[in-house]
């Protein structure tokens, strides 16, 4: 596997023939619904990385399970943002200590556009460094970190901090210029050569979702998958009462959805797509090899 | 109703034909589940009254129902522990301000004798008193305050501040000498003259869950009540996935004990004991507004 093109380092024609997959969870941790799917999605379909959200009450339960099965790939999922309406949750760190970061009641602000107007680099910086160190010091061996709602890319001084600590704590980091350019900065201005970004990113949509058509949305990505470091994200989760209750008036990646991603990667037309394909599943770890290897 | 002999205040003759009874839901907030079945139990069932678990992640929910329900009478289940394996919280208050309060990972000991054994009562206040603050800058209306897993009475100076923030907030505060008791303390010598004590408390046995006969002994309680004032307690929630995954291995008060609680409570059979012994429901709201008419 010649991963350094997957990474951009060198832009030219060594993967005509390679169509590299990575098939990752978020929201791990997020609630118990979330992270049973999660397990059972990487044990028994074929979602092969994850990422933890370290300050939802149920991230323990995960970071156990993590810490416990080493051979799964598993990041941080860096946490600034909670977008559901009754189920709240806030910092790791004493809210005084980042009071930049939450709502009047202690808790993270529903929206990016929020944070992007209240929080200080700083704050963000402590509140990220926290998570990673929560992670850490709970025995978990995290492969990557990446960002929940990619809420990192709502200020350049975020992102680059981002990229910071995936270095400080010598870990790869979730890079990928359309979400970047969506969620409002200028790719080609945050980005460097020294980037490793992914070369594709594919992520369901609401009116996709809305006219039943994920799943259709997610064979055709199957497919038709470019050559490249391609990352699909899903959020598998079972739609029961806590999801629903978490996920209350935001069908937006809700309830529902989350079964039909759950369904559709333990799905045996999943599997059988991805081998008929010639799909090359590719995990962080791999690739922080690979990036390892190469500065050797 | 002469609320006051129930409270302890003349030992006369006055209950010899008045059975009152609160049916009180404990740990709401818990989780979702214990807060759509404590709602329906509220709303559908025999209970009439309940306490929120304001550390906990899902009370902002119930906060929100306590604000916008003010008739049901709601108390705050003061926290300290949390007896669950994977599913885990702190103080309110940041784990540096309550450092005694917490184990390795900054979350509340499993067990009493822990908390016992490390908690200085200045912390023990300090966080007591946050809880309450918080309920309150939240805008709830609180009408009691209570102790889950009444750790409260772990050591004679816990149940000083407990009782102690029932004077400061004006709030009654759940007593009773037979609990007392079983938690380790003596009773005669934390209660005076000026406690207002429940008479008596019904609370269901792991041996009475484990032989089946948690039904019987409730059918029990209802047909043979004392006269007096009568608590009986009971832990609602549904028994899905995510109660499972709270209580996995503690299957005292666990998910399938609390369906069975909540599917007695809400049954006709309840509903018509309790009228067919003219047994007359009490909530903390009443006996507050009692007791401040005997001080007027």
């Amino acid at each position: 596997m010649k991963i350094q093109g997957a990474l951009g380092y060198s832009q030219n024609e060594i993967f005509q023939n390679e169509r590299l997959l990575m098939i990752h969870a978020d929201d791990a941790g997020l609630s118990h619904s979330e992270n049973i799917a999660t397990i059972d999605a990487l044990q028994k379909g074929s979602v092969n990385s994850y990422s933890i959200m370290v300050p939802c009450p149920w991230s323990p339960e995960m970071m156990e399970f993590a810490k416990n099965h080493p051979q799964f790939d598993n990041g941080i999922h860096l946490t600034l943002t909670c977008e559901w309406e009754k189920y709240r949750f806030g910092p790791v760190l004493p809210i005084k200590e980042v009071p930049s970061l939450v709502d009047e009641n202690g808790h993270f602000y529903k929206k990016r556009e929020l944070l992007k107007k209240h929080a200080s680099n700083e704050d963000v910086r402590k509140e990220l460094q926290a998570q990673i160190e929560k992670a850490l010091a709970f025995g978990v061996k995290s492969t990557h970190l990446d960002s929940h709602m990619y809420s990192v890319a709502s200020r350049p001084d975020f992102l680059d901090i981002y990229k910071d600590l995936g270095r400080i704590y010598d870990l790869p980091v979730f890079l990928n210029k359309q979400l970047i350019n969506e969620i409002g900065l200028d790719s080609d201005k945050c980005l460097d050569e020294n980037d490793r970004v992914t070369d594709h990113l594919f992520l369901g949509s609401f009116a996709d979702f809305e006219n039943g058509k994920l799943a259709e949305y997610y064979d055709d990505v199957l497919d038709n998958l470019p050559v490249g470091f391609n990352v699909l994200i899903l959020h598998p989760a079972f739609d029961n009462l806590e999801m629903q209750g978490i996920t209350v008036n935001h069908p937006n990646f809700g309830s529902e959805w989350r079964q039909m991603d759950f369904d559709y990667f333990t799905s045996e037309k999943c599997r059988s797509k991805l081998q008929k394909n010639n799909v090359q599943l590719v995990t962080w770890r791999e690739i922080n090899d690979a990036l390892k290897n190469l500065r050797d």
